[in-house]
């Protein structure tokens, strides 16, 4: 098995203009390809998108317009986890020998039509995910006693974390009371509790360990993946766990041979203040009884280790992008290229990503 | 690098009427485990759905309906070639060594998206495939001196052979006269050179070599793989060209160690009459000037070696299904299981598939 490392990032900045989804695509790999050491578009060859866009041959009009011939060229949709599937599927494709270099991008319009799953009639009216998210997150209050407060905590610190992150939806600090005093939305949701669907566009360059040399002085290998999908419909899952996450995390760590106490970094699917803490327990950094201290912890200490752009609820969730705008940042936390937001120190990056209620994760484990 | 192997395949009747694709899915991946020797859901790792269709989340909710919990799990989308992709996308996530088993299961409606490139405003009003292949046949009978008999053997000859394929769309008979004096719907195409948008789906599952030969007796492996994006909007094509078959096809061949003499059977993607004849000369069956005359040869002797099952014309053109079938027929040449269609002494197949006029093609070259 080749291994394969991420050698050029890019991103447009997230926003709530519906902006067309091929000229996203166009800024976000340009600016990739020009963060590398000279590279030649003869020198990718595949380019794969991932999104929940409607538009067809997407893979095969981003390479016309990029000026690339690609071998490998295609469109991959899982909802919100559509961008580290994408990933994955470049990595496979790298590692087996078919390809050497791949351009993975992710695009979403603000109005995209993955946020509302309409096969699964178990929600009935109940279709929008504020409902899951409330669901989980008055579960989650009773089970293990977490408070108001400590959910606000996950908002306010990554509200806090995206205002270093020049790409992020949100630019404005929220503290914990302005967070508990927002807008309600459901019993147990309010509106700062939610992240929000946006447009935005994030790109990755992809390569074998020969080439990753010769185009990056700082190459970031993939060196774990886990992935696991357990149902589609949100009425099989156990309303205080992911399961899907921690299966995925379990089969990163062994590929990687790591254990969850080696992250450094971590970059968590909060599409809900609640599924931060219930994604940190899941992946093993701490337990759900205590992932409400542990994140107030990180707050008070101003301690970035999760979420470090700000995660959905700060960054934004592009849903096509969202998976490879993580994977940026734990690459530039790992090539200590993060500016105000870099962490000290940094050896093991977790990326994790799910999709529709946490019925599926993918998780990768990035090391320097 | 894993060997990977073709152990079973399913598929639908190909038809008119608009079914629910995910019934189709449930029906075509049912087909295909129970086609294999003893087969547990639980050895199956990775379902990827192919499809043009819109819906969102196919291979969670195939996973379900199924009993499947995989690891990998997402749709691919490249118009007509969306099925091969998936398909070699399997293969490269069992190579790689991240997986193990794949359902790869390809699905439309014949109401589908996939039929008009809108954003290639290079088509003007022109948007319809059949105007592309009125094109390519314009250009193929005055450069090559192709005559309106020629391309109508295509079509009687993918007809008859289909008569003998029970998921085909067509059960009828056409004679070269019936062809020639079909509808005529541009000044170089008659309704009977064109494939049919149809609703089907085909399945198929790959393994890796150890798990291959504990689920087949008769495991058929993928050898060769070439694939090639040359552009997106038809302008950029030279009329009497496909160099995206061309280039993919020399990459399969090297692959697989063989040469276009080596091919005992082969499914080509007739979406018109004429692609046929481009597809078997830019594959190095034959000659562009010789090609009409190589069909007519194949159809005087009823030999069934270019598109045993009927092509896209005979058997309908489902977009994402259509590279599963393809490979599909190929597998059961290969395991001399075809029936009625059965050509003796096959050993190497080709299956290719192509988009959107030819700007992009994948290619497969198996053996048993």
């Amino acid at each position: 098995m080749n291994k394969v490392a991420i050698v050029g990032t890019g991103q447009t900045k997230f926003s709530k203009d519906d902006s067309d989804i091929e000229k996203l695509l166009f800024e976000s790999s340009s600016k990739c390809i020009q963060s590398m050491n000279d590279c030649d578009s003869k020198d990718i060859d595949g380019v794969l998108v991932s999104t929940n866009n409607n538009s067809k041959y997407l893979g095969a009009i981003l390479s016309e317009t990029m000026g690339i011939q690609p071998k490998i060229s295609h469109s991959i949709e899982h909802l919100c986890s559509s961008g580290t599937n994408a990933i994955i599927s470049a990595y496979a494709y790298i590692s087996s020998g078919l390809s050497d270099v791949i351009l993975v991008s992710g695009v979403e319009s603000a109005t995209n039509p993955g946020q509302i799953l309409e096969w699964d009639k178990s929600r009935g009216a109940l279709e929008h995910p504020i409902y899951w998210g409330s669901m989980l997150t008055k579960s989650h209050k009773r089970k293990f006693q977490t408070t108001e407060e400590e959910l606000a905590i996950v908002s306010a610190k990554n509200h806090k974390q995206a205002m270093d992150n020049p790409f992020a939806y949100s630019n404005e600090a929220r503290t914990i009371s302005e967070v508990m005093n927002s807008k309600q939305i459901t019993d147990d949701l309010r509106i700062l509790d939610c992240s929000r669907s946006c447009s935005g566009s994030s790109s990755i360059l992809l390569a074998s360990e020969e080439r990753a040399k010769i185009l990056s002085e700082q190459p970031i290998w993939i060196t774990g993946i886990g992935q696991k999908t357990t149902s589609a419909s949100f009425t099989k899952n156990i309303l205080e766990e992911i399961e899907s996450t921690r299966i995925a995390a379990n089969l990163a760590y062994k590929m990687a041979k790591i254990e969850a106490k080696n992250i450094d970094v971590a970059e968590v699917h909060d599409a809900f203040s609640v599924c931060e803490l219930m994604a940190i327990s899941e992946l093993g950094i701490t337990s759900n009884e205590k992932s409400g201290e542990f994140v107030r912890n990180l707050f008070n200490t101003e301690n970035r280790m999760i979420n470090p752009r700000g995660g959905l609820i700060g960054a934004g969730h592009p849903l096509g992008a969202t998976g490879i705008s993580q994977t940026i940042e734990i690459t530039n936390q790992l090539q200590n290229k993060s500016n105000k937001r870099q962490i000290s120190n940094t050896k093991t990056g977790l990326i994790h990503n799910m999709s529709a209620a946490g019925t599926s994760s993918s998780i990768m484990v990035l090391q320097n």
